[in-house]
């Protein structure tokens, strides 16, 4: 019966905590894990790149849509993408977990386990966090990362001529989004990346080894993110829908079957947390060229020509 | 009037952190603070301390107890304590803000006023963060810290035979609580103490470099978290009811003003975010002896015997 399951309140904080915490094999990164009043991270380079994101409940996720697996997954993976947007690799992630006393035990220890899941494939480890009562679900994570002794790849140096380039998917989370608004259950691959994104982990390294010059993720939207770059480096950003034209044809059918605009969900779309970069020389394996940065007062357009449709998400 | 104050709706995320983060002084620890992807933050020795605490609206705090600035100081400090009882000093913070759309934008502002004098307290910035929408206050912290080439100071190594000492103030939030519950507007440091606690920076570090054989902040109650230890360590810690004297009398006032009980305030009431350690040698300035670590089954003792009272917080 699910309403006789173990709740956290029945369990208690550190009772959950033991559980969610045994068995667990941290990286050689983490000195120190869970269990004390802080935890220890090797910082190899002597320099620690660190980020923040929180999820809400029925503002980030949905608990009739996403398994606590697929949010604990999203919320390690879209913390990890800041990190590799850096040209650093995530060493290690801590996260303060909230939810209603009468929460199943269980569903902890699920979003624990996706967030291990999540966490290996970028060969990091959940090194401690926080547990407490709270109205709704609210998953905070913060995530520590490694840049191997280069400089951090930042948003405010790209330069005309580079080359624009993307590694990662494109548009799924929003037609993922909109499949599930509609109720439709087809397209099993572009609604799960809508509760689960892919980052190209190992592809911020990649860029930064390969001499980005500038680098962001894609968390809320193509053309707002590289309306950051743009901003912060004083220059436009053409992007080519030709070159974006196998992203915007992998959309169509459910662009059809929903009524939405696959061009929209490929340039305004976010949360499929893939990287963008600015590259002056040869573009790396696992990346695609989508455009060319060019002089001029900062904007981002498409074509040569100002984007009409949707602009990306916003926070408020 | 209150109503027509911008809202952060109104002036947007990207609005509200423009102008929270102007004017900011970064500590020289900051090598890249906000407005990228992800901060970057000196680790001089190889590693990163870190740990991450959530407050919760009602749950943690009251906007009706607590100024925005109260809050945002609070969120820091309890963080910066955990990083202190490890022996660590902290170098920076990472703070991820969930609110209502409807909140002002000048709460968010006295919000990061107050994270920014705290984090002045102890000689770190705000290095990055996340804002976004929540049907209620929610404010999640991430610490990190540098130990500054010693080890860290574990819960697991008390050994018989050591002093029991603390630094900073014990059951002061636990009289201040007491006071704002039954509305008695006297006591005004009490009652400020509850909704600020005041770690004694600088001693979790002092007190590494003093040979502490274990050492936690005082969050859950001086009993639980001594329990903690404990536990780890495998021994007794038996406290004295003479040595905590004046703990007790600084709060006995309070006590008869709300029919509380002092001892089960400076035994069991959490959230002052002083910090306990045990030492094998003398025990540094601005730290007193509390009690004694003996032999035997793991237990916290007071006077040789097991307490009656209160136990401590309970996270459900």
């Amino acid at each position: 019966m699910a309403d006789r399951e173990p709740t956290l309140a029945q369990v208690g904080e550190f009772g959950v905590i033991d559980r969610i915490v045994a068995g667990r094999r941290q990286p050689a990164a983490v000195t120190l894990g869970p269990g004390d009043d802080a935890a220890v991270i090797t910082a190899a380079d002597g320099r620690t790149v660190v980020s923040t994101d929180m999820l809400v409940q029925d503002r980030h996720f949905r608990l009739d849509w996403s398994t606590p697996h697929d949010i604990g997954r999203k919320a390690i993976a879209q913390n990890a993408a800041d990190v590799e947007a850096m040209g650093a690799s995530p060493t290690a992630f801590v996260v303060a977990f909230g939810a209603p006393p009468d929460t199943p035990a269980a569903a902890a220890q699920a979003l624990s386990d996706g967030m291990w899941e999540e966490a290996a494939r970028c060969g990091a480890g959940i090194a401690g966090g926080d547990l407490v009562s709270a109205p709704l679900w609210v998953v905070s994570v913060t995530v520590l990362g490694d840049l191997g002794g280069r400089a951090p790849v930042r948003r405010a140096t790209a330069r005309p001529g580079d080359q624009v380039a993307v590694a990662g998917d494109l548009g799924r989370s929003g037609a993922g989004y909109a499949l599930w608004l509609n109720g439709i259950d087809d397209h099993d691959e572009l609604r799960k990346q809508h509760l689960v994104p892919k980052p190209p982990y190992g592809q911020g390294f990649a860029a930064a080894d390969a001499g980005a010059s500038a680098m962001t993720d894609v968390s809320d939207g193509l053309l707002a993110d590289l309306g950051h770059i743009a901003e912060a480096s004083g220059v436009v950003i053409d992007l080519s829908t030709r070159a974006l034209g196998a992203d915007h044809d992998a959309l169509t059918a459910a662009a059809a079957a929903t009524g939405g605009d696959a061009w929209d969900w490929v340039l305004g779309g976010g949360e499929d947390h893939a990287l963008v970069a600015t590259f002056p020389g040869a573009v790396p394996a696992g990346w695609r060229v989508i455009g060319r940065v060019r002089d001029g007062a900062a904007a981002v357009v498409v074509d040569g020509q100002p984007w009409q449709g949707n602009p990306g998400w916003q926070s408020y």
